[in-house]
């Protein structure tokens, strides 16, 4: 076979000469999505055969904190004297889905958010059990509980009552995504998924009317035509690693791209497979970015600021919001101003730039060369408010607010190039809460589902994302496709 | 034929019992860039029918004012003493183009902008060749030569050197859109294009290789097979009107669908269609809106704030790219601050809501909410700039700046529903600079072609876009269509 396979154009069911392997179920990666497929799946009865293009499962995913947003009244929540109600975790990501969500996907999420915390640990991933306050990316610790979104601040705060909902699996330090992984991958292995390693999917296997049954791979290097006879499922993450798609798609997110947040093989592919037989797509301009602003808890305490020198974001949001925001910012520039009694440096930029320091706020400003007066204005303002405990103009809690009058005082850079943010996109292929991928109509393609950042998930709206989300959606939306195309 | 065709699932060849119409080229929609097609492809030699679902011709182009965004030298800028450059017209779009711009087309515009406006004249277009000055939706007289855009605005005159580019239909008044149409639609056919009207395209017809034969069609109530043996050309426009389609592309528009800017048929069924083959989509989620501040000129004298009190747009800028700054400000609340000496309202909205009336900016800044000193320090600080005939903070330009002293006081609402915005969708169809619609890969899918909205094409940026680039990219892009799809 010399044929030149591409992911964009499905190979035709009459030219597939013999199928070197048949399975019920063919599973595109072996990230989260495509493990929770696959342990589904396979313990529903169906043959499950997955496909990943690296050398070993885990994709994205083993590259996270582990962490997966859940609530509602989990049983750590609840030991560790927090209430949530289905009804709040349900508000928050109705909110956080931003003007396009889709509010099924979310009910069913927030209705079966515990439940799918009991499942993850029956599947052998451990949790500690135990809360850690302040604000972290992820544990650093072995916790497993973290506040990690927009929850208790405005304007989530004024929606739905705040819960902590970051579950991280049980280590010491940061990194526990290939813990997860290694637990998610063995346990579907031991359901009787078959994996093949280094295996690249190609192209779907559709007939004429777009059905698709099965895939072309390249498997240890030799051409194989896989067929799926009750369907495929796509799980291949995201087009972060594909330049070419970011710069016709998502050209916001160019901002990330040199630093991916990825495994490296989000090229994109799932999402061209789907495309090729109608699939549509949507929020493909979306993206996650960050370039954190904490820990420590100290640089809440400060305040952002554009070359305008006036204030965009209540700093007590999730640092990936507040990113958002910074990106936005005329030029891209932004400083987060400290005094000496807060100053501190990221962890994650232990050597971020100090683009100024002056006795008063008026040498910084001048240093910025924000125009006279209005830095000045805003610092004077943020301390009068600080002082009386409310922020009428930004709303940060006041808990994070005090008078920045100690001398000398600091811009930190937040910059564009300066402090390059890291990221990864959040459209994709359009799908039915059950996994089933949709044509423009919001029709099914027979034959076809997607889960993870190959489909658009909960997470959809770059603003208002929150950590664990990602691993929340990919494995919950990932156990209801497995059912399904079990089911067929 | 009881079939239940649908736009998001080609009909297979296999499945068209007979062909009812035979013709070279099939194109969907009668409207600016469909007359386009129809004009050049029929010039070629090749045989055209145009299905058009209104009873008659014209789409959302007709709706328009009738202006061409061209420049690089036009007879008519000339004529007016405007120096103009391929060069600045080319660097002007590619900005404005924002940071997914398709720099081939741009270059293709700009390099033959002027040689474009000629072949519109010699369409039958009546241009009178003169100048009128002042800022303008669109000529309230019947002269040619409007500034339509940011071109003098910050950014962008830091960019390029600014010229009016807008050239519109001679016509007494405004929407001189129809006048185009007629013209447009009257040359097609007497180049020997067919066109059919109340015909609805329903889908493609496409092998199993995607590869596009022609089109279902009801024309006249009846199912019509139509076989185009050299191309399909979709120029359905967009999907401003499509309610489904723009919660689940392009949320962001929602803002704008109520009052739609459309003839009424931009269900975004060519796009539909083009993606049931596998063609692309990009910017899906990008949309023209304006809720618009001027005429008459005096109101770009007024500053714009938010419920902060903050300024965030140099009020100079195109009225389309002030409403994107509008409608993301926090709750999209913004008021447009006057004082006596220019209080106006704008031509577009004289029922404005006037939310505020005050003896000092302080009484205008209590009745509006804004915390207390905020909108005092923004309009002490802007005056103290208008003064001096600089605005360091948003650039402005000091043509339009004078202090605001004179009382009483106001503040103009163009919060949200107070004064909804119109618009239409800017994303479609991923397609070369010849028409061809592209798959995921980047590479054409056979016998299919887009112009105008159904395609993505030079307005693909919201915040940027500019009177006349609608008209202008359909009516070019859908000649370089014409005359692709002509010589296969």
């Amino acid at each position: 076979m010399t044929a030149n396979y591409s992911a964009a154009t499905p190979c035709r069911l009459d030219q597939v000469p013999a199928w070197d392997i048949e399975t019920d179920v063919v599973v595109v990666g072996f990230g989260i999505a495509g493990a929770c497929v696959a342990i589904e799946a396979a313990s529903a009865g169906a043959s499950v055969t997955v496909l990943e293009v690296a050398g070993t499962h885990g994709g994205s995913a083993a590259l996270s904190g582990g962490e997966f947003y859940l609530g509602g009244g989990t049983p750590v929540q609840r030991a560790a004297g927090f209430e949530d109600s289905t009804e709040a975790l349900f508000k928050y990501l109705l909110q956080s889905g931003g003007p396009g969500v889709d509010e099924a996907k979310v009910r069913l999420y927030a209705d079966g958010a515990v439940a799918h915390y009991e499942w993850l640990a029956e599947q052998g991933i451990p949790f500690k059990g135990t809360y850690l306050p302040g604000k972290w990316l992820e544990p650093v610790t072995d916790d497993t509980l973290i506040w990690s979104g927009s929850e208790r601040a405005w304007p989530f705060s004024e929606v739905s009552d705040p819960a902590p909902r970051a579950h991280a699996a049980q280590m010491e330090g940061m990194g526990a995504g290939r813990l997860v992984m290694d637990k998610l991958a063995e346990r579907a292995l031991a359901c009787g998924a078959q994996a093949h390693f280094n295996a690249r999917t190609l192209c779907l296997v559709a007939d004429a009317t777009d059905t698709v049954h099965g895939v072309v791979a390249r498997i240890d290097g030799k051409i194989s035509f896989v067929r799926a006879r009750k369907g495929v499922v796509l799980c291949a993450g995201g087009f972060i690693c594909n330049k070419d798609m970011v710069q016709r798609f998502a050209p916001g997110a160019l901002a990330a791209a040199e630093m991916p947040t990825s495994g490296g093989n989000d090229d994109g592919s799932g999402i061209r497979m789907g495309m090729s037989v109608g699939g549509a797509v949507s929020h493909m301009n979306e993206f996650f970015a960050t370039k954190p602003s904490f820990p420590p808890d100290n640089m809440v305490f400060g305040i952002f600021v554009n070359e305008r020198g006036q204030r965009f974001i209540n700093e007590d949001a999730y640092h990936g919001r507040a990113t958002h925001y910074i990106l936005r910012q005329p030029n891209g520039r932004a400083w987060l101003l400290m005094d000496n009694g807060i100053f501190a440096r990221p962890d994650f930029n232990p050597d971020i730039q100090i683009a100024a320091v002056g006795e008063t706020w008026a040498e910084v400003e001048a240093e910025l060369g924000i125009p006279s007066g209005e830095l000045v204005h805003t610092v004077e303002s943020y301390n009068r408010y600080a002082a009386a405990g409310e922020d009428p103009v930004l709303h940060k809690h006041a808990d994070w607010m005090r008078p920045l009058v100690e001398p000398p005082f600091a811009a930190l850079s937040f910059t564009g190039e300066d402090y390059p943010a890291t990221g990864f996109t959040l459209g994709g292929l359009l799908t039915a809460a059950s996994g089933e991928v949709l044509n423009g109509d919001g029709v099914a393609v027979p034959g076809l589902y997607a889960a993870g950042r190959t489909s658009c998930g909960l997470p959809r709206w770059g603003e208002a994302y929150c950590s664990g989300i990602s691993l929340g959606d990919g494995s919950f939306f990932g156990r209801l496709a497995g059912r399904q195309v079990a089911a067929q």
